[in-house]
Formats: C-alpha cells, sequence, structure tokens
C-alpha cells in the first residue's frame, strides 16, 4: 500500500522503515530534513511540505501522522484538512487525549475523512520490527488498514477497539499501567539496595526475565540497563512523565475507579522532580512547635 | 503526693514543673546535672542516683519515669526493680512501644510493683500547663494516681484505658493520627504555595485556626510557625520521625487495618530523608530503555 | 446593613439567622416556602421571587447566595444579572468551582457588579453562631462587606485573601485538608476496633479532645459521633463527597504538587461505594491463574 | 542425581515429575498418600516416612522440601536434623522468611548439614516444565546442585544470590513486585470496566500481551483468564495474600525504602476482604455531624 508519513521522529521514523521493509510505498514528511533523508536512503519518496507529500499520494490516500500531541497533531491535522478529498484516511498514531481524537472523529467525518486513532507500543524497537496497534475509528475503515497492521505488528498485536477515540483510551490506559508496573519494579530493586545483602542487579533482573511470575519486556529492560551501568551510579533518579499517567489518573477519578497503584506511580514521578519540599517544611516545622524537635536549616 | 521524676528533658521538666505548681512534692533526678539544677530552683529535691531519688521518697513509692523509650526505659526500669518494694509504683510516660509495656506489666506485678503505662500528650507546652494522659494499668493503682493526672492534666484530660499496654497502645495511635494531620495540613500548604494564587499562609493558618471544619492545634501551631517565618525559607523539608508512625503502621498489618493515609504519610517522611533515589534512577532508565527518553547524568 | 440572602437550606438559613442576631436586615428567599416561613419567624422579610427579593432591597444592592454549586448557582446568578444594577455585590457563599468564580469576577464587573467568591467553613453550627470565612473578590468591596464578616464570623474567623477565586481556592485546599484529617482519625479508631484491647471510643475521642496534639474540632465531632451510637453500629461505612476532595486532587495534579494523602482519602471513599470490585475479580483470577489459589465463587 | 523430595503439592508434585523427566531419581514423601501415588507412577519412589525418605538416599543427600512455610517446614526440618548426617543437603523450596532461613543456615551447619534457601517462582506450569530459582547457601553446595537448577529452570532461569536468606529475600521482593504489577493491571481493566466504552478484555489483554512496552507473563494469564470468564462475573473480587507482600512491606519499612505501591497492593487486598468498614463508618458519622449529611443506616 502507499502511505504519507508525517513525523519522522524515533517512533515514526521506525515505522517508516517497518512499512518499507514490507513492501509499502512510503511518502515521507518531518520539519527536521535530515530525518527525511534517512528514511529515503532506505526507500521512501521525501517531500518537502505537507502539500507535498498529500500530492505524491493517489487517492484516497492513507496518511500516518507520528507527531507530538497536543498542538503540533492539531496543526498537523489542520493543513491536512484543507488538502484531502473525502474517502482519504488520517492515522493518528501519537499518543493524542482520547478526547480530542474523540472530537476529531466526528469533525473529520462531516467532510468525508475517515480519522483513526492508532495507539501504539512497543518502544523504538517495537515500531522497527514488531509493535502493538490500539485502534479506534470506524469498522470499514479499520479493515481497509489491517493489512497495515498485520504488517507492522508482532503476531495478535493488534486490536480493533470501536469508535473514535478508543484506541487512544487503551494507549492511555495501557501506559497508566505501565506507570504502575515501573514503579513495582523500581520500588522491589531500592528494597534490594538499601538491604543487607549485595546483589548483581544485572543478574536478579535476568533471573526475573526468566521463568519467573513477572518475567515481562520491562524487566528484560531492566537487565539491559543494569548491563550498561550495575549501580545506576551514572544517572539521576529523576522521573519524567509525558501526560498518559496523568490523564489515566484524571480518568479513573471522572468515573470513580479506585487507583491508588497508578496514581500514586504518578505522584512519585513528580516528587522526584523537587529538591526540597514545601510539604516537609511545614511538617518540621510543626514538629518543632509541638515537641520542640530540631529542624535542619538552610545554610 | 510525693512523686520521684526520672528524666528531665523538655517533658520531664515540663512535667515536674506542673507538679510543683499543683503543691506536690516532687524528687527529681537526671543524667542531666543542669536539667536537675532547673527544676530543684523551683522546689524539687534534687537527687544525684536513682538509687537516692528512691531513698527520698515514704513507701508506696511513685517513680514517674519520662526517658527516652526502648533501651535507656528498659535500664532505668531494671535499675529500679533492685530498689523498689512490693506496692511501690513504676508510672512511664515515655513513648514505649505498648508489647514492651505489657510485658513489663506482668513482670513487675510479679515483684508486687504496680506498672502504669501512661501515654503523654500535648507537646512540650502541654506538659507544663495542662497535658493528656491515655493510662494503662491495673484499675486500683489508677485509683491511687488519678488526682495527679487530674492536676496534670486538662479538663477531661486522662483517660483510664484498661489493662497494662492499652495507655501506649493509644498514644501510639494518636501518633499515627498526627502523622496524617500533619501530612494533611502540609499537602494543603504545598498546594497553596504552587498555586496561581499569593496568600498569606499566617492569615490563612489563622482563619483556619478560627471557625472552620479543621481548626486544631496543628492548625494554631501552623499559624504559629508561618508567623515567625512566612515562607519557611529558613527551613528544609526534612521530616524526621521517632517511631510511632512507623509502629502505626506495624500494628495496622498486624491486624489488617487499611491505613493509606498513616502509612503514606510516614513514607512521605521516609522519602524526605533522600536526595536522589535507586527507585527514581530504575524508572528513568527504563523510560530511556524502551522510548529513548533521555536520561539527567550526575556530573 | 441589608442583605438578601438566596438559599435558606441547612447553611443559609443558619446565616440568615446570625445576620438577624446582630441586628442585620435580611430579605430571604428559598425555592421552599417552609424554609422561608422559618426565617421570617425570626424577623426576615420573606420574599416569592428572586425579583421580590431584589426589589426589596435599596441599591446598592448586597445578595448572598447560599446554593449548591453548578448548575443551580449558575441559574440563580444569571437571574440577578438581569435585575442588579452597577454597584451592586453578588456574594457566592457556596462550593463553587474557584475557576467558575474567577469567570464569574470577570464577567459580573463588565456590568459593574461586585462578585465576591466567600468560602464558608464551620458547618451548620458555625454558619449559626459563628463561621470562618475566606474570601476572594475586590479589595474595596471586601472592606464594604468586611462588618458583616466581622458579626458572623468568629473572631479571627474571615480572611481577605485577594483578587476572585482565591477564597473558593481556600475553601476547596481546606476541604482537602479536611479529607485527610477525617481519614487519618477513621484509620486511627479502625486499628482500635481491630485491636486486642477494649477500648470505649467515645472516651477515647474525647480524651484526645482535650490537651493532646490532635485536639481539633474534628475530633469533638468524633466524641459526639461516638456518644450517640459507641459503635457507629447503626450506620454505614459509605462515605459520600461532594467534590471538593476531587477538585483538590485535581487542582494538586495541575500544579505537580504531590497529595498522597488527600487523594488517596478520596480514593477510599470511592472504594467505600462499592461492594465488589471489578480490580478485585483480575487479582484473584490472576492469582488462580499462576498459583491455583483458590477463588471465591459468586452464586 | 537422588533427590528426596518432601512436600508433594502443586509445587512440589511439579518440580518431582520436572526432576523425572530430566532423568534424576527421587524419593518422594507427603503426609497425603494419593500425592505419592501420583508421582510414583511417573517414577519416583514412594515412602512412608521422612524416615523412610531419607533411609532410602545415598549420602551426601539432597533433600527437597516443598512445604508451607512457617510451622510445616520447620517441623519438618527438625525431623530432619536427627536423621541426615554431615555432608547432607537441605533445600528449602519454600516461601519461608528470609530470617527463619539465615538462622536455618547456621543452625544446620553446626551440624555439619548444607541448608540451601531457594525461592522458587513460576507457579505451577514454571515448577513443572521450567521455573525460575533464586539460591541462597554457600557456594559450594550451590555448585554441587546446579545441575539440578539447570535442569529445573528455563535458561538464565537461576542466580545464586549469596548467603543464606539471600534466595528467600529475593523470591519475597519478587513477590512485592507481583503485588504490585496484578494491582496495576487490574486498576487499568477497573478503568476500562468504567469508562464510556466497550472493549472485549481477552481482546484487550492478548493485545497487550504481544508487542507492547506492558507484555509480561501476567498479560499473558489475564487473557487467560478472560478467555474463561469474559467479565469475570463468577469469581468474586476477594484478593487473599499468602505473605510475601506483607512481609516486603515490613522490609521496606525496616530500611526506610519507600514502597507505596507495594504498599498499598497489599492494603487494598486487606481492604477487599472486607464489606463495610469501620473508618467508613467514623467518616459518614463525622460528615453528619459537621454537614448535617444525611448517613446509611444498617437495617
Amino acid at each position: 500500500m502507499q502511505i504519507g508519513m508525517i513525523g519522522l521522529g524515533k517512533m515514526g521514523a521506525s515505522l517508516a522503515l517497518n512499512l518499507l521493509d514490507h513492501g509499502h510505498q512510503v511518502s515521507a514528511y518531518d520539519i527536521n530534513v535530515s530525518a527525511i533523508n534517512m528514511v529515503s536512503k532506505s526507500g521512501a519518496t521525501p517531500t518537502t511540505s505537507i502539500e507535498e507529500l498529500v500530492a505524491s499520494l493517489h487517492p484516497p490516500r492513507i496518511i500516518w501522522t507520528m507527531v507530538p500531541a497536543g498542538d503540533l497533531t492539531e496543526k498537523v491535522i489542520h493543513t491536512l484538512l484543507s488538502l484531502l478529498e473525502p474517502g482519504d484516511i488520517i492515522i493518528d498514531g501519537g499518543n493524542s487525549h482520547y478526547r480530542e481524537s474523540i472530537d476529531r472523529g466526528k469533525r473529520l467525518s462531516e467532510g468525508g475523512i475517515h480519522f483513526m486513532d492508532v495507539g501504539t507500543s512497543g518502544g523504538v524497537s517495537g515500531a522497527r520490527k514488531g509493535a502493538c496497534f490500539m485502534v479506534g475509528g470506524d469498522a470499514a475503515t479499520f479493515r481497509r488498514l489491517e493489512p497495515l497492521f498485520q504488517d507492522l505488528a508482532v503476531i495478535d498485536g493488534y486490536y480493533y477497539a470501536g469508535e473514535s477515540g478508543s484506541g487512544h483510551f487503551l494507549k492511555m490506559i495501557h501506559n497508566g499501567i505501565e506507570y504502575g508496573m515501573m514503579q513495582a519494579i523500581a520500588e522491589g530493586f531500592e528494597i534490594l539496595d538499601k538491604s543487607e545483602f549485595s546483589f548483581d542487579y544485572e543478574q536478579v533482573a535476568r533471573v526475573w526475565s526468566n521463568g519467573s511470575v513477572i518475567r515481562s519486556w520491562l524487566m528484560e529492560l531492566t537487565t539491559s540497563a543494569f548491563s550498561k551501568d550495575p549501580k545506576l551510579a551514572d544517572i539521576r533518579g529523576v522521573m519524567q512523565s509525558s501526560g498518559e499517567g496523568l490523564w489515566t489518573t484524571l480518568a479513573a477519578l471522572d468515573v470513580k475507579a479506585v487507583t491508588p497503584i497508578i496514581t500514586l506511580s504518578l505522584m512519585m514521578r513528580y516528587r522526584s522532580l523537587e529538591g526540597d519540599t514545601f510539604q516537609g517544611k511545614v511538617v518540621a516545622a510543626l514538629r518543632n512547635e509541638f515537641g520542640g524537635h530540631s529542624v535542619q536549616k538552610n545554610e
């Protein structure tokens, strides 16, 4: 098939190469010219604008956007709207909020454009060699695209979840679970690190990756991380987050779902962004007030 | 009445002065001579050893120990055992673990000594002017001591909780609740501090201390703390803990009581003792592994 | 002064009576006629519509709305907008979301109406005898209203917090702290209830209300609750919530404030609304899958 | 090699059959005769007592105990002590607490017996076809036993962790992580279940098992569970626990490790054991006290 790929970052470029591997034609665009050059070396058709990318495709077109959620995705889709024709398909493979995808599904269908929200998991290596897709949008369009998902995904690695928004909703929840799993693993190793024993963390992660109940890709990645830096001495424990954990918590609160693990995983990430905290100051000050307990002074 | 007070730290000295205020005779001992001098200036009888303190009292004696829980309390009580006679009373006013108090109650009763575990709350100012006592031990001994508690406590400020250990158990739970309340207050001010508004925290704490649902002594102390340092800029948010919050959590786990607030208040204190964390390193490393997200390097 | 009170529920009626006690003139309106009759017996001027209420007041008017946040408050204010004149004042004493109050402040000021968001705490008894007010809005209007707050509040029981929205923001955070404090108290009593000891909970709550570090109005109310039902045997542990705890959590997440206590207090409330849970089913099923652990079947 | 297997429950019987598959000789004992018969049909030598089992083995003997941790394990090991000779090996493959294993390691080494604490993971299917072992004890004994672990484990599925206790410590932490992962998955599905979408949970779990970041054996088991009961309608959400999650929390508290995820996973399990809660009653009663909010009455 013929696909226009907009956004050639780590994920987009990997998907483009994956498509090329499976014999698809890829027109490629990114604001970063060197990213375009990289994929065109592997056979993609380079384009210098979204307009040119659209023009390079035969209708009905398939455009796959793989750009950061929010303003950038909105801008790309807005540009596409003036260029596409009824019957064309836009796939949003990024991490857009599912409510935006519900809205886009409605808005684009009014112009006859098929909008598919496709949550994509598996990391960069998955995008390159075999990913996992959670697909929302109309069923007929899904069936037209299914050969693509079959090629790009691992076996059993795609699921048509239903109406617009359901794909990104599933991806959001997936990431919420991911936060919880990562924090669970991290807490386990923190206890090991403070324990009376001396473990080889790479070996621990490896044995837990093989045959144990907690074997998982995340544990394999833990093995990999410790293989490069046995005590992670070089890196700081600052845990960034890119939104889906927060969104999962908000979605949970919205339906009164009780999610202490996902929510606290998020909060521990926020905590890691701070050195000193105001809440700590308040508690320290209170202990001093009632019990005369000494406080540590800033210098 | 005639009381021997062992341990003249902030709490013990305040109780001694409080007793003297109410016309009681106090024999006082501490390893710190200047502490003895301080209370003897207010009328206490100074003694230079536990032996001398015991000798200064007419049987049946009342000995009040106000020393740090654990080894020191054990040492003092062990020394007393060889000096006291059947009918004498030992009051442990410190924060001993209730299981130790149950054991001491049994052990001392075998020698005819009455052991009372008396959880004491109200901070230093309360010990001086009107405290709160949670009393465990035999009922007859409680009745003998009741005039003391009446003098030392605020109105309705003492409770005979029952058998040995029940006084310290109540005090432990009290402190667990205290951890939760303090953390709740601290979280509230943390949100204020990060908000788009500019509040005068002293005034906020004051208005919340007057007429609101959350009015409380802790909120009054919050007012006091902010009155001294409007943004708590001088102090570090390191939240020490002296054991009762941990014990409360352990007691909760022991009976499968669900206590997320008390337990997380404790954990946030532990978190405040650390700069960087190992769990943070693990999560940061994992994000790098699957998504290529950058990590912050130590220098 | 002359005040129009709209909304004569538990809080509104109590404030109306409190105003009358202090010699103010109150025009009163509610959709519930019996509520109007009740306050008019104490001297309020009954009115049969918002129009009549507005007409009963001399400009510049002071209208105090005390109706449920959200649609009802919006409806009342919308009605008032067509009736009021520049210079009139609307006080929203309910629990409106602070963002709505920021918007209302802007919107109403365009028509020359002064909008004041006044977070009100202290429960029904406080509204009647001495409440706590957190006031947002313009400073000049606050000064005009200050005599009212002085009369209605306890000493030091009002605070001018600044611009529109700041009053309701403070009230929201106050309620978040309240959630945490209540859950801390509740957890403490839960451990007592599962412990090996037999406590008289009313007496425990009373002693903790007198002289202890955790003395607070909430602990006094705990005493009161246990005085009516020593083991709370008659009531079910269903913990409703009316929004401010959720809003506080959302506000915290918005600024990356770490609030495990407030957030988990909310989640435990949500948990209490459910009998069985889906998450429980998943964990039970998983234990069965890997370990053959038996599951409990529904009948 | 020749191994005496004591305890032929789900795990012990599976390991015995696994050993037989690999050409080892197994003497088998259990208090349940039918369990002995089952494994003897596959080639194990049945024995009718621990004495007979020990007698059936040539020194230096290898005894593998796979019985419930605590009293039963202690009883078996106590019996063995009177029967074994210096140079014999006891493998405790159960979930004993690591402190007990440290003590046993010391105690048994005094009689010349080699004690190995071998945490075993992988569930029943793993024990049968390829398990995961975390091994503590002396290094020389580990090397003697290594061929066994090589046969019984999957590739890279065993790790020699060091001194006595380290194997069971690792297994404990493994289970703590397992609690957190399971709760993370369960929370994710709970949000799905309360959402506006209609998902096929089996398909969701399957797609998340293939190519996603959260792919894991637990997710595969989730797929399996939903394949049998699409909404888990038949089972109750009662989450039992067998101790290691609690021990992990206690170990974390012991070293001041901050483990909100593991600890709250445990607490949510405890919560699932209760219908109504005392903490819920207290909060409901308090809301009634200050705000007049109605409570639900028991009938």
